[in-house]
């Protein structure tokens, strides 16, 4: 699949112009690169950042590598190249790689595995080389992760260490650059450090327990995802990766029962997971504040990649669903329209207006509040950036015998089955629209399967073959028969809005409603109420139905007696939602998924 | 006051039979009390527990201290001196006196002020000695405190270092302690570090920026109370002290409209304060959700002590009620039936059974589970130890001409008035009972006042003096008359139970009522339900209303329909709530304090 326009190609251009750039400067700015360069002696000065900011250049290369494979661009291949080289030459001997630990005036390899996120780096350092490899390159950046594996192999393979990492990642690199690399030791070492958790091995702290680390119970053991959401969801997607490539059923279908119920009890409208600031944790099954959601950035694309495996495991199309909702709610809200500053914590309700933050100033922490331009801790800014370079391997699958569509994106499809080259253009102006149009390029002259994903909220979904539209379910629709050049298929989707209601156990939304457009959660800003109306001040009229707007909805609203409101003219107003993922794109407001319904 | 019994008197007879020797055996056994011998060398080993574990020895010998004052046990008198002397013996020269700093191989002195709590344990020292000058004691425990308090004033008084603790306590300590020495300078101490705050000279981290320690704002500029819950109010408390002392008024006018905002927009139903287990801080305006609420028993202890300073101030009976509410709720629920066990955080909602602690478990962190017998940072029973050995000081207060009685206790009165001695009796079974009998044992000739707090909640409260029952509305009832021995007035409040609305701007509760019944918030547990059942499952009818039991109420609870609910044979159940302070007490059980209505 290569996207060629609509709106993921926006995003795709948006991180190639903005998105890769800005992460760079940033890092080049405040030294989080120059701590390569201190191990390799060509700068000086005490390493700067926490102890994983190896990883987040780790995971721009990984960004710039998928970028590379999608458009050779000349200048971002040389400063790919040039950083490639810094961090090579940082490289030890023996193949460790890591900026703060293990060198003169640091504290020894591997003494702190609870915290020091040494395995954690080296993950991210493989899945850049991953990318590197499946986009046709084996290069500098291949050979460094290729020496940092064995030197994983040699100390924590059987006879090394009986240890595992505080942040679980290195599970799911190893067992994917296991599979571009054909090399069984590290699937073998995957499968090690997985097995390993979940005995309480890791020292817990005063405020982490052994379920903050997923140390509490073996991964094929637990029943739901808890504990640190992003390191909960991927050691999720390293254990499915470990158990299809092992054919280890069970282990599979233990993570992926634990994944519906995360996904069913412990999981926003946006798709975003973890309810808990504290630890960056899911709480409890069906506690799900709005106002006080995490939802990070990171965890919401773990959720994709935990999904993604499923979904290529089962073939079942309500995970494509769940693809699709957390990609264009909780991961697209996190970068600001000017790919320059980002949402960490992805908050569903904003009760108070704050302040932007200086384009130069760097936050302290994650706030539900306006984007930052970067963070103390800042594993999203670059996660957005790999998975935007990387969207196109979402979108499609093959089987012997016909193609599946799960996404919709403006590209080319092409593929080679059994029966020879199926090649298909498609062509959507999707989300803003509900018209999928696949026009078959090269066809075998055998009959192979065209099948387009029909989301669970698409009622009254068609698609036309030969210009005659037929009634699609949710589901998989497939044509299969003989396709010649030039054929079209024609999927429509209504995207008429609806409301909403919340699961009745989730006592923080109880009596509010949600408008869903197609995939697209909406939110309620102040910025288009009356001046001097925020979003705390209306209630719902659940009786009058959302009319669709070019960009979201249109709903009644009543204003509700406040001593705080100053006098309004009208006490029952039309106001527009927007999509979630624009808010805060106008300024400062205050924002709510969720309205409480009038009575 | 003296309290003789009813529901007070055993408290503060299980506060001396149990809760004291608890934390004694406690601080024993886990080396606490230990660091004062090992600064004394009389004992070796490293420092045992976190900064501020001497504190909690402090809190406990001023709940030992209160508690001679009212029954001077000689036993207890004996090991208090035995930890009076341990204590005075880890003095330094100069008078600073602390464990975990400026010893041998130890940090320097106030090399760490925002973490190191040096200051925070010195006021809770000087709060164990005004207990002990209050109830006629100046003895070495005093002594240590005077040199304590010298060695704070030379080394941040005037001319001094120019800096403030990161945790407030010493300013509320310093004003008390001056009251209790007549000496002024501690007063003006405690000005000193009042004023110095809320300039963010305190250094901030990845999690806690300068409004977690009130340094954001001057004290006297801030809208409403923020940052950490605990902090805010200590410092609160210290501001109306000095400002009473110094006759600021505008310092006390900006703290009462802190505390009132706080109150309405930022408190729990039970008094309880603290939305964010992150940093158990306050959360926005109306932020305050059931399930996570934090609601420390030191922060309801924090906000008895702001009340109890502004119903001083002021006489609005509202703060005897909110004293009453936060006392009977939020702090009252926090020791287990047999003051063995004890609530840090103390949640309006429980989803999930837990599992009892083991007697000999160290908790790890504050869980909003079951109680625990002792924490690593244990603030919370020591502080319940010192507010109920203490809690007569709080029932009445006199003017020249009349005593006012703010809480319902069983016990004696006694107070020189202008006119002469008045002497009551007051006997009670509140809350259980709302029939408070006053009778005057000793009084002048002269026409003397008798006050009693009619709550807000006490629709139809009657006051009989000479037998005649007048009705009484909310506010204070005042018999201004000249009284017999003999005379008695009777107070009766009627405990019907009642529903209470949420306020609208609450997301976290909508659509759902709580019980209250006088001064007792109620609470469902799953043990008062039909087996299998658990307080998830049901929704209240609220057309019924609550039927008056002995210690409670009944409701009508609707079954819900519910994929995880075995089948049960009814589909409407008549329930059982209690208080909420009692619950926990019978295993393991599931709660909600407010309760889905059904629709």
């Amino acid at each position: 699949m290569r996207i060629t326009g609509g709106s993921w190609g926006a995003l795709q251009h948006l991180n190639a112009e903005a998105i890769i750039d800005h992460c760079l400067n940033w890092m080049e700015r405040i030294g989080w690169v120059r701590n390569f360069d201190r191990i390799a002696r060509t700068a000086s000065g005490p390493h700067d950042g926490i102890e994983f900011v190896d990883s987040e250049v780790y995971k721009l290369l990984e960004a710039m590598a998928w970028e590379l494979g999608r458009n050779a661009d000349a200048a971002l291949e040389a400063r790919y190249t040039a950083l490639v080289r810094r961090v090579a030459a940082a490289q030890d001997a023996d193949g460790y790689l890591h900026t703060s630990f293990g060198h003169d005036g640091q504290r020894p390899r591997y003494s702190d595995l609870e915290w020091g996120h040494e395995l954690y780096c080296a993950g991210h350092l493989l899945q850049a080389a991953v990318a590197r490899l499946r986009t046709g390159h084996d290069d500098e950046l291949v050979s460094v992760a290729r020496r940092l594996a064995e030197h994983l192999w040699n100390e924590f393979g059987p006879g090394g260490r009986d240890a595992v990492c505080g942040h679980p990642e290195v599970e799911v690199a190893l067992a994917e650059f296991a599979r571009a690399t054909d090399e069984p030791r590290y699937l073998e070492l995957a499968k090690l450090l997985l097995e390993r958790r979940g005995y309480r091995t890791l020292g817990t702290t005063l405020f982490q327990g052994s379920d903050y680390f997923q140390d509490d119970v073996p991964v094929r053991e637990a029943e739901v995802l808890r504990g640190h959401a992003v390191r909960a969801l991927y050691l999720a997607a390293g254990a499915l990766d470990v158990a299809d490539e092992t054919g280890d059923d069970a282990l599979a279908d233990a993570v992926e029962a634990q994944y519906r119920r995360t996904v069913e009890r412990r999981s926003y409208l946006t798709g975003g997971m973890g309810a808990h600031h504290q630890n960056e944790e899911f709480g409890e099954d069906y506690e799900l504040p709005a106002d006080r959601a995490y939802a990070e950035t990171c965890a919401a694309i773990g959720s994709v990649m935990v999904a993604w495996r499923l979904l290529l495991r089962t073939g079942d199309p309500h995970y494509a669903d769940q693809i699709e909702r957390t990609l264009l709610n909780a991961v697209l809200v996190s970068p600001r329209h000017d790919g320059r500053a980002f949402y960490y914590a992805n908050s569903l309700h904003q009760r108070v207006r704050t302040h932007p933050h200086a384009d130069d100033e760097l936050s302290e922490r994650a706030e539900a509040s306006m984007r930052a331009p970067w963070f103390e801790v800042s594993c999203c800014p670059t996660n957005v950036a790999r998975t935007l370079a990387s969207i196109a391997g979402y979108v499609a699958t093959a089987h012997d015998d016909g193609v599946q569509l799960h996404q919709f994106a403006a590209g080319d499809v092409r593929t080679r089955l059994d029966a020879g080259v199926l090649a298909l253009r498609v062509e959507t102006a999707y989300p803003r629209d509900g018209v999928v149009r696949v026009t078959v390029i090269e066809a075998p002259d055998a009959a192979v399967g065209i099948a387009l994903r029909v989301p669970a909220w698409a009622d009254g979904a068609t698609l036309a073959d030969r210009g005659v539209p037929t009634s699609a379910a949710p589901g998989m629709a497939n044509v299969h028969r003989v396709f010649a050049p030039g054929d079209e298929l024609v999927l429509t989707l209504p995207l008429t809005p609806r409301y909403t209601q919340p699961h009745p156990r989730v006592d923080a939304v109880r009596g509010q409603l949600a408008v869903e457009r197609g995939p697209l959660v909406l939110a309620l800003e102040d910025v288009d109420l009356p001046q001097g109306v925020d979003v705390e001040h209306v209630e719902l009229d659940a009786a009058a139905p959302p009319i669709a707007t070019d960009d979201g909805a249109e709903v009644t609203l009543r204003i509700r007696v406040d001593p705080d409101l100053p006098a309004v003219a009208a006490d029952e107003i039309r106001a527009r939602l927007r999509p979630y993922k624009d808010w805060a794109n106008r300024g400062p407001s205050t924002m709510r998924v969720w309205i409480p319904m009038a009575r």
